[in-house]
C-alpha cells in the first residue's frame, strides 16, 4: 500500500466527509420541501376525497415497485374500502426537529370484509446504524383481521407477537435480551419456520405492515450521529486526515439473524416509493389511470355535474391532462 | 355525460390548476436546491480532480439509464480522456430568472485520438408547449472528429447541419420555414434516410449531443405558461370552472415529422438521468465501484500516499463508504 498503482492524494474519509455535507443539505431540502408543500397537500386532499376511488386508482396505476406488491386479494380490499392515503414527516410536524426523512404512511377504510381496522398507520424512523448503514426502520402494525380473512395467512401476527415479546423482555432485562442477541425464543423459532415455508415473493401487500428492519434503536441513532459529527470536526480542524475513526468500522454484525425474521424485506423500498413517488405524483398517476381507460365507461367517472351539459366534455382530458409524469428524481 | 356514473363534483380543470400549483414549488425546490448544493459542488470537484478517471469510473458505474447508453468504444473514449463533468442550473445563476429545470451538462476532455474538441456542453431548456406538453429541449452540438473516428458514423455532423438550415431558413422567412412545415429539404431527407438505416438503438453515447426534442420555442413556452397563469387566474376567481381553456386542447400536431429527424429518442431522459442522479449521486457511485473491485487492485487507486504505512487500510473502504445509496426520488 505504500506506492499505489495510481497516485492520490484523496482519502475515503475525505469522501465521506463531503457525502455527509450533502446530505446534511438533503435533510434541509426535505424539510423544507415538507414544509411548502403541506398546505397543497391539504387542499389536495379536499378535493380527491370527492373522488371516488381515487386512492385505490392511483395504487393500480403506481410504479412495478409498489404495484407489483398488490396481489389480487390486496387489490379488491383496497378497491373496495381505502378511502384515504396520507404521508407525513412525522418528527418535523408541529415544530419537531427530529429526522426529515422518517415517514408515516396513514391508510383509511371504509367498513369492510376483511378486518376491523378503520385506520392502519405505519411509521418509519430513519436511523444510522454503528456499522455506517442509513435507512429506514419500523415496527410491525398487526390487523384485526376477520375469520379467515387474514391476507398475510397469520404471520403478521405472528411478527407482532415476537416483536412484543422482544419489547417485553428488552424492558425486564435492560436490553440483554434483544432480537438476533443468542438462541431463538420457540415464538422467533415458529416464525422463521413460518418465513422459510411461505416464501417472500408472493406476499400480500398487507405483510408490509410487518416490516421491521435493521435492529437500530434511536439510542444507536442517535450516538452514531454525535459521534461523525466529532469526527468531521476533528478532520476539518486537523491538517491530517489520519483516521480518528476506527469505531465506525464495526460492522453489523447481527444482518443474518434480523433477515430470518424479517416477513417483507423490500418493506423500506416499498415505503420510500409511497412516500417519495406516489405520494407527491399521486395526480399524475391518476391522470394516467383515466386517460387509459378514455374509451371506456369511465372517463366519466369525475366528470363535473355541475355543467349538466356535454359542451367541452370532450376536451377535457386534454385540458387537464398534466404535461408530463413529474420528475421522480432528485437529490441534492 | 349528464349522469355521470359516479357522482363528482370535480373536474379536469381543477386537477390541474392544483398541479400546476405543486409545479410552482417545485421549482422553488429546485431553486433553493441549487442554491445550498453549489458550494458543495464546487468543493466536490476540487476533491475528485484529484482522483484519476473519477467521473469515467462514475460513468461507468452509473444506473441502466445512462450506462446502457455507453458502448465500449465510448467508453474508451471517457476511460481515456474525460477529465470533468460539470452539470449547471444555467437559467437560474448569477441572479438569473429564468427556469430551474433548465440544466446545461459539460464536459472536458484531455487531449485525445478521437476528436479535436476539449469541451462538450449540452444544454437543455425546460419548455411549455401550446398542447401541453412540458420538458427539456436541446440544440444539437457537433464534434469535431479525427478522420475515421466519428463515433455517429456522421450522424451527428448530419443533425447540425439540418438543424444550421432550419436556423437560416427560420430568420430569412419570419420562421414559415421551421422544422417539420412542409416538405422536407435534402439534407433533412438525407438525414432522414440515414436515420431509419442506422436504427436508434445501437447509438454511441455521442450521438446524444444531436438531441433536440420537440420543436418548442422560448416564445411559444413563454406565451403558454403566461396563457396558463392567466387561466388559473380567471378559475380562482369565478365561482364556475366552465372552461375557458379551448386553446390549451391544442394538439402538438408535428409529432411524427420531429421524431424522424430525431437521432436520440432518449435524449431528455438520458439528460435527466445525469442531472438528477448521477451528478448528485457521484462520490455514492464512485464507492460503489471502489467496493466491487475491493480485491482487485484498483483498491489503492486512491488511498492516501501520506499516510505511508499500511495501518488502517483494511479498514478504509469500511471507514469511507456511504451509509445507503442517496434516496434517487424526491418530488415536491
Amino acid at each position: 500500500m505504500a506506492s499505489p498503482a495510481k497516485e492520490s492524494l484523496i482519502t475515503y474519509s475525505q469522501l465521506s466527509d463531503l457525502e455527509k455535507e450533502f446530505d446534511d443539505v438533503d435533510r434541509e431540502i426535505i424539510r423544507y420541501q415538507a414544509e411548502l408543500t403541506r398546505p397543497l397537500y391539504e387542499k389536495r386532499q379536499k378535493v380527491v376525497d370527492q373522488i371516488p376511488n381515487f386512492w385505490a386508482l392511483v395504487l393500480e396505476q403506481a410504479p412495478p415497485e409498489i404495484d407489483g406488491h398488490i396481489h389480487p386479494s390486496d387489490s379488491q380490499v383496497l378497491l373496495t374500502s381505502l378511502t384515504s392515503l396520507w404521508v407525513s414527516r412525522f418528527e418535523i410536524e408541529n415544530g419537531g426537529t427530529g429526522n426529515p426523512r422518517s415517514v408515516a404512511i396513514r391508510f383509511e377504510f371504509a367498513p369492510n370484509a376483511y378486518f376491523e381496522d378503520t385506520v392502519l398507520e405505519k411509521k418509519f424512523w430513519y436511523r444510522r446504524s454503528k456499522g455506517g448503514w442509513g435507512g429506514l426502520v419500523s415496527e410491525p402494525v398487526d390487523i384485526k383481521w376477520k375469520p379467515g380473512k387474514d391476507l398475510t395467512g397469520g404471520l403478521l401476527s405472528m411478527v407482532k407477537a415476537v416483536w412484543d415479546e422482544e419489547q417485553a423482555a428488552a424492558a425486564g432485562s435492560n436490553g440483554a435480551a434483544k432480537k438476533g442477541s443468542g438462541e431463538l425464543t420457540p415464538k422467533q423459532k415458529a416464525l422463521k419456520n413460518k418465513i422459510e415455508n411461505t416464501g417472500v415473493g408472493g406476499q400480500s401487500f398487507f405483510a408490509w405492515f410487518g416490516y421491521r428492519g435493521k435492529a437500530v434503536s434511536a439510542e444507536e441513532s442517535r450516538i452514531t450521529a454525535e459521534e461523525e459529527q466529532q469526527q468531521r470536526q476533528l478532520r476539518a480542524t486537523s491538517s491530517s486526515s489520519a483516521d480518528q475513526q476506527t469505531k465506525e468500522a464495526a460492522e453489523d454484525e447481527d444482518d443474518d439473524d434480523e433477515d430470518d425474521l424479517e416477513i417483507f424485506p423490500d418493506g423500506e423500498m416499498l415505503a420510500l416509493a409511497i412516500s417519495d413517488d406516489l405520494w407527491p405524483g399521486a395526480l399524475w398517476f391518476f391522470t394516467q389511470a383515466q386517460e387509459e381507460e378514455e374509451d371506456g365507461q369511465s372517463e366519466d367517472d369525475f366528470e363535473s355535474e355541475e355543467e349538466g351539459d356535454d359542451e367541452g366534455d370532450d376536451d377535457a382530458p386534454q385540458d387537464g391532462s398534466p404535461g408530463a409524469r413529474p420528475a421522480k428524481k432528485r437529490k441534492a
